[in-house]
């Protein structure tokens, strides 16, 4: 069974290469980037402006395998994929929360960005902290390696 | 330029049906669930059991169309479609939060479900504070009515 998406448009930003990237928004605070909404979607932009955060969907379009084990950015052991954040996946679709600082037409421009110039987006959806922040949590191996994601940058591992 | 994705595994709820279902996962605590994933993904849940809750990204398969205003859940005016969280999108991909409780083999037993049974899952990513909460948020229409989220029920508006 297939499914078929489009984008819906293309996210631009300062990284043209992943090599030293940053591997989260968490790494990007104050990198800014915009997205190109395709016209015929811009109505369904409509009151989004009153959201300081979006989550975008976007499809990772540089990966085109995966390993069911890697190495993550934050580690230095093999884990498992879905416990990790890499691009290279069964269906590569990337989750980002970035910071929405104004829509001009059909430009969004954003802040916090650590996404590949010229990505296809393939959703955006507000961020709602009553919907997406969650309580009392354990983060497994993250815990112990991960808690540099603010300085690692990424590198061409993933290529 | 279509991009194709194909499911990693099945959800399952108590929900056949999108009527009186919980909106958001805030609207289903305790509700339980499981996900089968097909077999050839397996050793990629290596590691997850560590994480306490997880990302879903699943296909919205009984949407066919869409609209790009609609009227919430949430609320009683039409609101740009990309500024809501309902189903009919131009890429339909539901996206929750929800709670690991524990898997056994193939079978991921999660709480907190508010998805269809039967649903096509496309990716687990782990929900890490630290990549996926954000502090001093806005919401937009959402701030003045759609507090109501954990009593809300769903209805057949988006079928």
């Amino acid at each position: 069974m297939k499914i078929e998406f489009e984008p819906i448009g293309i996210i631009r930003s300062p990284f043209a290469d992943a090599e030293g990237m940053p591997i989260q928004p968490i790494g990007a605070v104050g990198v800014k980037g915009s997205i190109e909404v395709f016209e015929r979607f811009c109505p369904g932009l409509d009151d989004l402006n009153g959201f300081s955060h979006i989550i975008l969907l976007y499809h990772f379009h540089r990966s085109h395998q995966f390993n069911l084990h890697v190495v993550p950015f934050l580690d230095s052991k093999p884990r498992g994929l879905f416990s990790t954040r890499a691009p290279n996946r069964p269906n590569p679709i990337g989750l980002s929360v970035v910071q929405l600082d104004k829509i001009e037409d059909n430009v969004l421009y954003i802040r916090n960005i650590d996404i590949l110039d010229g990505t296809p987006l393939l959703d955006i959806k507000p961020y709602v902290p009553e919907f997406d922040a969650q309580k009392e949590v354990r983060t497994g191996w993250f815990e112990k390696t991960g808690k540099k994601a603010s300085s690692r940058k990424s590198d061409d591992r993933f290529k």
